[in-house]
């Protein structure tokens, strides 16, 4: 064993990073990336931000990232203030914060797996506990036994997550509002994917008036199409912000990282506008996967786990044989796949089509 | 007492956020900031890296910054492999993943304080606790007392700091030997400002070699001038920086901070051209402190720490009156003073000459 190995903490040893492998192939479908390019007109917004600030890089960044946080409290609406808003390099990053200030040593978290896979990563990485909750079969989350799981585990942060990942279903708001009042401690509602939610879906952030402990993060890596930027953020009752200013390195985010983001934000409804189109390869994956005869699950996300294969692992390898990276997000029989472009979204299917009739 | 407020862990309950009080003035010399914007060429070079970089924003980045790493090896010499070279967003981050890798929950990190106030807040921010060691009244750190603090403690993690901030004095290559010597772990020696050293002073990854625990860390934020973009980097034996993956948040460093670093790295010789207009600036603050009858600690960093005041509170805030933002540092009848632009720094010699006279 290599001496540093050795100094390790011992729960790391052994111990692989997190992340999914990446292969140089030519349709990419496994990070929940968004496939379509920034607009140019969104490009020249960040060109002159960014020429606009470079000269004064030398100046450390606005510690509390006061207009960006204004300008995402004004982006989502619920009444929020930019007090109720925080931003940090990624959700990942957010989370973090929250654990760290929430969490930690000596205390725990519990989450309902399959769920997004950082979250025990990141629990245990403050030195927190991680409880792992269940699902039932078909990967749904029924108020009762999350309700039970809760009263059951005392958590001292409970991860919901919705649209969930990998699964890609949103949960109702009748099991976030539920969680909270059986919850003694935070509940963190990861709202990555939201903007791909199907119609008629509630945000948890409709649910954050007169609930002090519930939390909703979200990121501009997916709908806003800025994974390369790290933009996450969160909104939650002021006093959650303050407590993760006690936690936060300072001055965590850059000025560049603050305004590209709020050159993005300056066109939302442009970038949003991919929304759409991926909300329909989305569906498009749905049907024409069921149409498979796959076991499918509802996706209000911006990807979709099928399931049914008697092979995953081979399936996997042999997409990317075709030249199709998707995910094997280690549930025995199922995989996930991004919703790309149209083109992307049927090189996949077509690729899966000859792959299936080969297996039966 | 707000909800919230009992669900804090309850080390953090009454904490103030780390940071320097931040006022609107002519004169800032609080930071240790850079002074000097950056010049049109490094400008027009940041510009271009991001117009090239920000169509494809939608991606995600190099989660392992490979050409960043690599860049930075060949900056810093010393026959460093990119391997060997880890990068994230400012020294702090990169602290607190060395932290949460080496140190954490159950294990204990030493610094010898006056030193880099961060220190002891990352160490117990991820859960580690932390043991303040000593240094003599002129703020020396001899072989012979850190050796002893070091085997009375048994430290997990030692941190050094050299040039130490806020006292601005560099270690002699005999305490960090003798240090990653005697300790039984990780010795991280914390070279923010090594840049502006005088000559010959020796740096402590001259010393890497043979040294599988001694870890340094540098940040671009003092005297490449890019405070602002916040990059941190460290330079290590390889199975340290495989351990920070194990630990790092996927995708810790945007797509856009990548390239700010890599297109200042390319005009390395024309960003640290500052580095000599400012030791100049920080010789005089020494020289003309010292004519003051004032007690001033030797400075290899961009600031100077002067005492000898009857009343440092009271200077501070008569220098704030007078529109020049020092720091206090909690260091009673001491404070500290960046090295600015010479315009600057004559502001602060001519108003603290009027508020001493005052005082006298």
């Amino acid at each position: 064993m290599n001496i540093i190995d050795t100094l390790l903490r011992p729960d790391l040893r052994g111990r692989e990073p997190y992340g999914a492998p990446q292969l140089d192939v030519a349709v990419r479908l496994n990070t929940n990336e968004n496939s379509y390019p920034l607009p140019p007109a969104v490009v020249a917004s960040i060109e002159k931000a960014v020429s606009a600030v470079a000269p004064h890089l030398n100046r450390y960044p606005d510690r509390d990232a006061v207009r960006l946080r204004a300008d995402i409290a004004d982006y989502l609406g619920y009444g929020l203030t930019p007090e109720a808003v925080w931003a940090a390099n990624g959700s990942n990053e957010i989370l973090q914060q929250l654990s760290q200030a929430f969490a930690g040593p000596g205390r725990v978290a519990l989450g309902f797996t399959p769920a997004y896979s950082m979250h025990p990563i990141i629990t245990t990485a403050v030195g927190g506990a991680w409880i792992e909750g269940n699902r039932d079969r078909r990967f749904d989350l029924t108020v009762e036994s999350a309700v039970e799981q809760v009263l059951r585990h005392r958590p001292d942060i409970v991860f919901l997550c919705s649209p969930n990942n990998p699964t890609g279903t949103a949960l109702t708001p009748e099991v976030v509002t539920a969680v909270v009042d059986a919850a003694p401690g935070l509940v963190v509602v990861d709202e990555a994917y939201a903007e791909f939610a199907r119609a008629g879906t509630t945000s948890a952030l409709d649910l954050l008036v007169g609930r002090p402990r519930l939390v909703v993060t979200r990121t501009m890596s997916k709908a806003f199409g800025l994974a390369g930027a790290r933009v996450g953020y969160l909104a939650a009752d002021p006093a959650v912000v303050e407590a993760l200013r006690l936690v936060r390195l300072p001055y965590h985010l850059s000025t560049v990282t603050q305004v590209v983001a709020r050159a993005a934000l300056e066109h939302a409804p442009l970038l949003l506008a991919t929304v759409d189109a991926i909300r329909e390869q989305r569906d498009r994956l749905v049907r024409e996967l069921t149409g498979l005869g796959l076991d499918v699950a509802p996706s209000d996300a911006n990807f979709v786990l099928f399931g049914g294969l008697s092979d995953s692992s081979g399936v996997w390898r042999s997409l990317v044989d075709r030249g199709v990276l998707i995910r094997d997000v280690g549930i025995p029989g199922w995989l996930r796949v991004t919703a790309g472009t149209p083109e992307e979204t049927g090189e996949f299917l077509d690729a899966l089509r000859i792959i299936l009739n080969g297996e039966s």
